[in-house]
């Protein structure tokens, strides 16, 4: 280990090496983006091989003597440095700690299979086929049990694995959160079951071209303040939101030729993780702190925009003249009736086509799913037939396809295991945020909504959350922003004003 | 320099490398894709740094030690080897004689300049501004004078430059076969210019979407054979196809909303480069001669689909039913008055646009300018004048705008100065092959193509042409298919039987 004279110097060269390591990671993102949403099927072993390779690249550079000698030389001024510099230097170094206990070749082998995974479990869920995909699934659970050994965890393996999407969440946090979560959706989802009203949502569907709906979306994006000079939207199986710096940030989107305001919401949705991508400054872009800070604060925007927002009643107002022109058949109903339809609670099967209530109960039969295959206590045969039970107990409906079960989500194919959690993590977030910052700080918030300002409410969020990056962990960040640590209730308080309404609920 | 007992050995590294490398070059490849076919504007800058970056990583590769070592040895075994193999050593050992000569700095720099270039390229067109390109234009001039300092030359320096895309060509030899060219192309046209036929080819015009082209130009490239299990479309400024192996072959078209025609043609041309890169053989296809074996034979590919067969009466005729259900203007027209539409000949200002006949023209045009750029014959002030002369003096039209002269081309942007030639000699070797080496081979030629069974003659193609990569040099391959070296008489030959009859002409 080098000992510095004065930090600066290495600090140069660490960020120099950073950026090498931002140009790979970028190369591997085109390459990803490019494989799911144009490349032909043939491509994805050669694809895999380019993939594979430059990880090797990023394997050696950050396993490489210098960098590492530098982030544990510059780990010894941490005390020194500003907040910025220590996310860097903490980042790295959590990073390299892990790296060095993985053995190169595991490590390669592994972002081979994750690189592909994504093909072969579109082509699975397509031919309903979980036979072909289980082989996969069982080496990316084998792998991520095994990466959860190498990175080490106090209590169990799942929390090493949290770790990596959420930093400092663990299993013991997640399952008194989402116990007090499930029981309260569980209430309020029995009092609108038994409610008297009832909501048509069919008044939504309606056969639009994906022209169409391309250019509503594109319009829609826009108003929301997604910069398309720093931006672009492609088609893909799954939808998600990708960037190369802060100024080219993409998101992807699938039409349903039948349901226009499925890819409406997944648009809004994968706009909030963008506008977050756009919003982080210039001076943090090209290094390891110059992305959202963690999966749970960035799907807390995108959730933010698509639910707390999207489909607030002044919002629907204010957008509903945009919606009739683009999608005519819905001139024959008022905003309201779309504002309910738009918020009508319906347990169902696929998760990203859930209402904004039943949503969190789909992402904890996955943390349960995902809990029980790290701990090796459900075998790959017997997954789907669980899955199914989960979705019966909680939901009341049950998947007689895999498709529409265990094969609906792409993350598992990717190697995401531990994400899915972030998603209810970002619901609870984004409720926090909305009674302890912006409802504050923007009195007029509802009156913003209603004349279309959005921009004032995409400022609040891109000066208290976005500009930050990775700078501060999500733990001390809703602190920073809210005042206290992250809490259960305010979602539930905002769900309970929400459906109480609409369901006439006392 | 390592002494290797037995060949073999060191050959199995070497091709290992060749893998690396390209791993390396199909990643630019895609970053190069994506960047022209949907890269928000903004992302410009940060694209060129990781493309540059992985410049630097391939130039360290390919400049390393080990590489060096094993290709010099290597080549000491030349006699020893079969004809792939000493292609892959002599194209390896030609590259890194040049690569040893350019300083790195200056080929980092040159590659980041034309990695950005066709984006400053593409909006200086846009808003008719050659201001704003000239100082990178000159910068790539200059850069190219120096590359062909590194790379010598025996009589002048942009034979240097001619090598690198078509090995072996000279200035000595391109006058020569140039002027006869356009001694006869002129002859010709002045025929034609005097005959009393005159076609209408406005009955081609007419407005159909992207969408409705788009799915027409689909169908068509399947038709011709080419493969969307290992292809695919996109749209770009100016349409090009790049490949990333055999199996992820793409292409790009341009629509024009007024004219279907356009579109039509350019995907022929581009889905004849397809086909070639489709049809390498596996073995060779991750090494350097996995890919056409110079610009001249890749054009000689695409031109005979876009014209010899695109443009054929028997071709056109059979395409017929399929374009009238396309584009349903065309069905007031018979087959026989879209041919001659398809064939008007009309000295033009745009190349891409321009007809078969005067095609050659543009692109003697372009040699000419070349060569006095690189001589330093004329200033990059003068230029747009000078082109404009030259326009009027061959074809008699002259642009009134940057964007329908100087600036039409992509070419110059992206640092490739000594490729325009490479069209006009697809024409020659697309006409030799026909004479002499297809008609003799497939006597019921004109019949397959009546039939539509294009895929006979590609089969021919790929058998003759496609199917040896770059194992051998244009002037080999072309003695080898058709007993003879290049001759510009027989494209005059088939020009001449063609738009005799079309025209008229004694």
């Amino acid at each position: 280990m080098k000992v510095l004279e004065n930090y600066k110097d290495g600090f140069k060269r660490f960020l120099e090496i950073q950026e090498e390591m931002k140009n790979i990671g970028d190369a591997q993102g085109v390459l990803y983006w490019d494989m799911v949403t144009i490349m032909p099927p043939k491509g994805v072993e050669r694809r895999s091989d380019v993939i594979g390779y430059l990880s090797q690249l990023m394997y050696k550079l950050e396993t490489g003597e210098e960098y590492n000698s530098l982030v544990y030389s510059l780990h010894e001024h941490f005390e020194e440095m500003n907040d910025k510099e220590k996310a860097m230097i903490k980042a790295a170094k959590k990073s390299l700690d892990f790296m060095k206990k993985i053995p190169e070749e595991e490590y390669l082998e592994y972002s081979k299979l994750v690189a592909s995974g994504e093909t072969y479990w579109a082509q699975a869920r397509e031919k309903n086929d979980y036979e072909s995909f289980k082989p996969i699934l069982e080496k990316i659970v084998f792998f991520n049990k095994k990466i959860a050994g190498y990175m080490g965890y106090e209590e169990t393996p799942y929390d090493a694995l949290l770790d990596l999407y959420e930093p400092g969440a663990t299993v013991k946090e997640l399952d008194n959160v989402f116990s007090e979560l499930r029981e309260g959706l569980l209430k309020l989802l029995n009092k609108i079951n038994a409610s008297d009203v009832k909501i048509d949502s069919s008044i939504l569907k309606g056969e639009y071209s994906n022209e169409a709906q391309k250019k509503y979306n594109t319009e829609l994006a826009k108003r929301l303040g997604y910069d398309f000079e720093r931006g672009a939207i492609a088609e893909s199986a799954h939808p998600f939101s990708t960037n190369f710096g802060n100024k080219d940030v993409r998101i992807t989107t699938a039409y349903s030729k039948e349901d226009p305001i499925i890819a409406m919401y997944s648009t809004i949705h994968e706009t909030g993780h963008a506008i977050y991508e756009q919003n982080i400054p210039d001076d943090i872009t090209k290094t390891n702190i110059g992305g959202g800070v963690s999966m749970g604060i960035h799907e807390s925007q995108s959730r933010y925009y698509e639910n707390i927002l999207g489909r607030d009643e002044k919002f629907v107002e204010a957008e509903y003249p945009n919606m009739v022109e683009a999608f005519e058949g819905l001139k024959e109903f008022a905003p309201v009736d779309v504002f309910r339809a738009i918020n009508k609670v319906e347990p169902s099967l696929i998760r990203i086509d859930a209402d904004e209530l039943t949503y969190s109960l789909h992402i904890i039969i996955r943390y349960e799913l995902e809990k029980m295959m790290i701990n090796g206590e459900v075998s790959f045969d017997e997954l789907p037939e669980l899955w199914a039970n989960k979705y019966e107990e909680y939901l009341g409906v049950r998947p007689e396809t895999f498709a529409a079960g265990v094969l609906q989500d792409v993350h598992w194919s990717g190697g995401m295991i531990g994400y899915f959690p972030s998603y209810a993590l970002g619901n609870l977030y984004g409720a926090q945020m909305l009674y302890k910052g912006i409802l504050r700080d923007l009195p007029d918030y509802y009156d913003l909504i209603k004349e279309g300002k959005i921009s004032e409410i995409t400022k609040w969020l891109a000066e208290n959350v976005h500009s930050h990056g990775g700078t501060y962990e999500p733990k001390v960040l809703i602190e920073k922003i809210t005042g206290e640590p992250l809490n259960a209730k305010y979602f539930l308080q905002y769900l309970n004003e929400k459906y109480s309404k609409i369901y006439n609920l006392k």
